[in-house]
């Protein structure tokens, strides 16, 4: 349960943690970025935190370098927890074959099929074992303000942890997320990896399908890049996403955004963190 | 003199341009990038220009990427140009042996012994050839409103091109300049390596002795970070810096920052990015 800190980096006022923990949920050790706001240093005082899930191929590192998260968060007096996408180093047959499965890109679900179902738990570790393990450790982090936000597969991972979990967190957007998995090359390839040929169970993990079950008011920020080529290849489908949200009665407060010009990059998300920050800041200072 | 365009990046409301065109002064092909903001596209206006210098083994890529000026660019309305930091690919026997020296390391001076003095004229090609190229290719850049700034070797090239050339640049300010490198040990290989044994040449490049022989008012603005490794190996040396701005009465605009706990790294640059374009910008936009 305890953290090792492998450096601690001054940033925008606050701290930078490079931190790793031996994690039981995927058998291994795992690494994560937590950045911790002027608020937690200077005053002691509890800060809310949102949790950032990366996209294929990244580790926690990218986006707390390229993101630009940390100059709104520290305006805010949010934490912001960066994990890795995956678990590494198990040496299981072809985890490291492809950038698109296996280590670092989990898509931040418990794999049922075999060989992954043994440590590919990321959802049980992203969802249970890291926060409990950071809310024991670091009693700056308030455990009862937690947002959640992230960029392609991460965007859809941070989608469906949040409709899959009703009040878990206070509120939830993404960045050129995957929106309907089920229907894309990169999705359907994961799925069926680590959840099997049925397509019926695909349906308990895709933010498209969840997102008709959903009982209540939302609220989700969502910014896609005309210029993303994983758009144009319909890799993302968020079109996907918005008629399953109409068909459902659950678009009242979905706003998707289609930034003009925008790619896949961290140019972008580091464009529009801001935005995302303060759409979490709503709901995690209301 | 032209430019070839490798990939246009959306970037905060601007576009970055990855950009190459073929030096004379360096005998090679030369890679950059310039932001271009809002302001130059939306309204066809002419905005003023930032070169920022980047230090030791990076490319313009780096601080594109993490140092986060084209945030505060975007604000302002000022162009950044992020120039390479050395000459590549010339086949000169050593030129990739050392991170301190060759490729990576030209210390934006022109070189004067052999091999390096064909081709290591960075002073030349930053003074010179890439604005006179920009200019002339890209009409949105206001050629009478230019001002520097830099990182490491990239803050003592922004420091002596000011000093060198009064009135060429607005404003200047430095990221943990190496401030007297004839006397540390990356300027003394590099002094050594490209203008010979004589420190009296040196001295014609150190930030700290052209400081002495300023005449007029100065403003400058220089961050360091205390936990800076190579400020704690006296590699940086702004202390001499000061000494001699205060031995020559140039001390009077010299503002040095000691921030606490900063390291080397884009984390200290980004932090602080938005304070160096306003002071540029006070001055640009005057």
């Amino acid at each position: 349960m305890t953290f090792k800190t492998a450096a601690t980096i001054a940033s925008f006022g606050g701290k930078l943690l490079k931190l790793t923990h031996t994690a039981s949920s995927t058998g291994c050790e795992m690494a994560l970025n937590l950045y911790l706001p002027p608020q937690a240093i200077r005053n002691g005082q509890k800060v809310p935190v949102l949790f950032y899930l990366s996209g294929l191929t990244c580790t926690g590192d990218n986006c707390a370098e390229k993101g630009f998260f940390q100059y709104g968060a520290s305006q805010k007096g949010i934490a912001i927890v960066y994990p890795d996408t995956s678990p590494r180093g198990l040496k299981i047959e072809g985890e490291d074959d492809a950038y698109d499965f296996g280590s670092g890109a989990g898509f931040y679900i418990d794999a049922t099929a075999a060989p992954w179902s043994t440590n590919y738990k990321m959802e049980t570790y992203i969802t249970s074992e890291l926060p409990k393990s950071l809310f024991s450790s670091f009693s700056e982090l308030d455990s009862s303000r937690v947002s959640i936000t992230g960029h392609s597969m991460g965007g859809h991972g941070a989608l469906t942890l949040f409709l899959k979990n009703p009040g878990m967190y206070k509120s939830v957007s993404a960045f050129a997320p995957i929106a309907n998995p089920s229907n894309c090359p990169w999705g359907e390839k994961a799925f069926k990896g680590y959840l099997g040929e049925d397509r019926e169970i695909w349906k308990k993990h895709d933010a498209t399908e969840l997102i008709k079950g959903w009982k209540g008011d939302l609220d989700i920020l969502i910014d896609v890049g005309t210029g993303d080529n994983f758009y144009k290849q319909k890799q993302l489908l968020p079109e996907n996403f918005v008629e399953a949200a109409k068909a459902s009665g659950n678009d009242k407060g979905l706003v998707v955004r289609y930034q003009d010009g925008y790619d896949h990059s961290y140019y972008f998300i580091s464009t529009f963190a801001t935005d995302h920050i303060n759409h979490a800041a709503k709901y995690l200072f209301r």
